[in-house]
């Protein structure tokens, strides 16, 4: 089969590889019907990631046909459509038992960043069973696709951490793909306002769309006088950090009023400054989380019942023999105009 | 009258001032009976809170005994024995309405900090109806003055905003006064083990006095350590900042596991360094708060019910005229084994 093979720092291939291999009985082999890429993806393929060795195929997030089933496997067979998440779970060990699937003491986020990856034409995912989701009839592979990772992390670590409410003020700082999710996701919560930061004006035109009340271009207005314009000066219920740099996330801790929350999302790199010398008496809440993609099942029903519509999150489709392209217009996605790019088989 | 007055940095005097008097209908009169000391006085006399002017009266916990009301004033007459916490509150602004009353736009933590405030023979307490609280008969001062503040401050910002809760590992990393009343009041909760970290072996005894069932005195043995053995390799569920510096506060970041929470109580002078390169995927919730007092009914009642028991958080005991050397002894609170020294009329 063809797969996108890491190779080190800077280097990648879609190239010829063995076919994967039922290793465990609770495994399964996949033909993956549609892929996307991942800014995670980017991370690793910058050296970020150092556990991720030479040679693995990348992608956490997919959506395809079972193939074969391991002998353990109860609950899917061949011809299933299915969602693979991007966090595969055993279901049996403490941090599952919990809920907290993201910490799985056997799984967690291994696809594409410990083990072979779903950016290829067939795919092996483990602990199928407690990890695998049924596509309901009616939908598109597009309708499920980003059930996969960014829906749930904007709603999980975004929207849910932040305790976005009825009448709250809610910032989104960050409108790529996971902060647009975040604006159309914190909806559901009936906020007063939605307030989407970021310095790209079509990525601004996007967050309108999906729901954003007011945008705000940071390189031309500064968003704590607008957030502070917006709410009698009290600050802001919600600001949800969905860059993964200092300067965004120290945006956030001064977005915020008494009682608020930071909700992050980002994937960071480095350490922050947290002015706790300002912050100690303000009464503020900082979450941090991993996705644990426990809420697939309800977005699933928000958007077989049409109430979400994640799909213009998607902004270019390819074919699979075109994924260098793919990632050539994702890894400059202010350039083209790109969100998420989809990748069908 | 006679009092404690600041003059500015490093400089304090027991003298006499004028007789405070009632200026709005809502202001009361109340004669000190007991006060004390709190590590926020020393702040404002090494100069770190710039707002407190000279000839300011310190001070922001006593209990007195009214002796004249302000015309508007319905619920307290003359002879009433009262509690004046450290927050007085209007009752009436948007955040005294959603009972945040640290956050009082009319009052707050102004008691000794930008009014005059209760190191003194008498004082003048604004939004008595919405502030004070009347002592139950068969308490005496000492059993319900530490309700004014530490109680409050270890329960609110440390024990609730920590969620803690049964079966939970719990850290408080610092054995100072509100540190020791985080460990007793996290006893209510029945977590599985509360654990205490400090320099000093004295305020360590003093911990395990109050419940701690575990101390790490942190500079013979690494708490992390100490932390990871009793949790399997987990972390806590909870650490509670006790000291207001970025050392401590960092610790407590490396000291909790997946899904835990570090509830910040220190005052902050400087800020500090958050890893959210290694915390962004760690599941963690940091909260700040300044106390609102709104639990001192409630911690009341645990007193007059004898479930808990704060005077083993007093270490010494001075009549008013040794104000100066109460601050001495409380000012070199390690070297002479001072937790909080109880001021008398």
């Amino acid at each position: 089969m063809k797969a996108v093979v890491y190779h080190g720092p800077g280097k990648k291939a879609w190239e010829t590889v063995p076919d994967p291999a039922i290793e465990k009985d609770t495994d399964v082999i996949v033909r993956v019907t549609t892929t996307t890429i991942c800014g995670t993806d980017l991370h690793i393929l910058k050296g970020d990631v150092p556990e991720t060795a030479a040679g693995t195929i990348l992608g956490h997030e997919a959506v395809g046909v079972v193939e074969e089933v391991g002998a353990g496997v109860r609950n899917f067979r061949k011809g299933d459509r299915v969602i693979i998440p991007a966090i595969t779970a055993c279901g049996q060990c403490e941090y599952c038992k919990r809920g907290m699937y993201s910490h799985c003491l056997n799984g967690g986020w291994i696809l594409g960043h410990t083990v072979n990856g779903l950016q290829a034409q067939f795919a092996r995912v483990p602990f199928a069973d407690t990890s695998l989701y049924k596509v309901p009839e009616g939908l598109r592979d597009e309708d499920v696709l980003f059930l996969t990772d960014i829906l749930p992390t904007a709603y999980e670590c975004g929207v849910l951490n932040g305790r976005v409410g009825p009448g709250d003020t809610v910032v989104v700082v960050g409108a790529g793909p996971v902060g647009l999710a975040a604006v159309m996701l914190s909806r559901l919560y009936s906020p007063a306002a939605v307030i989407a930061v970021d310095l790209d004006a079509r990525r601004l035109e996007r967050a309108r769309r999906l729901g954003a009340d007011v945008t705000v271009q940071s390189d031309r207005e500064d968003p704590v006088e607008v957030v502070r314009k917006y709410t009698g000066g009290r600050g802001a219920d919600v600001a949800i950090e969905a860059v993964g740099i200092p300067a965004t996330f120290e945006l956030c801790t001064e977005l915020v009023g008494p009682g608020g929350r930071i909700a992050n999302i980002g994937v960071h790199g480095k350490p922050v400054t947290l002015h706790l010398e300002k912050l100690w008496a303000h009464n503020v809440t900082i979450t941090t989380r991993l996705v644990d993609t426990e809420t697939i099942s309800q977005l699933m029903k928000l958007i077989a019942s049409k109430r979400i519509d994640p799909t213009p999150l998607a902004s270019h489709t390819f074919r699979m023999d075109e994924f260098m392209k793919a990632y050539e217009v994702f890894g400059q996605a202010a350039a083209n105009d790109a969100v998420k790019v989809v990748v069908k088989q």
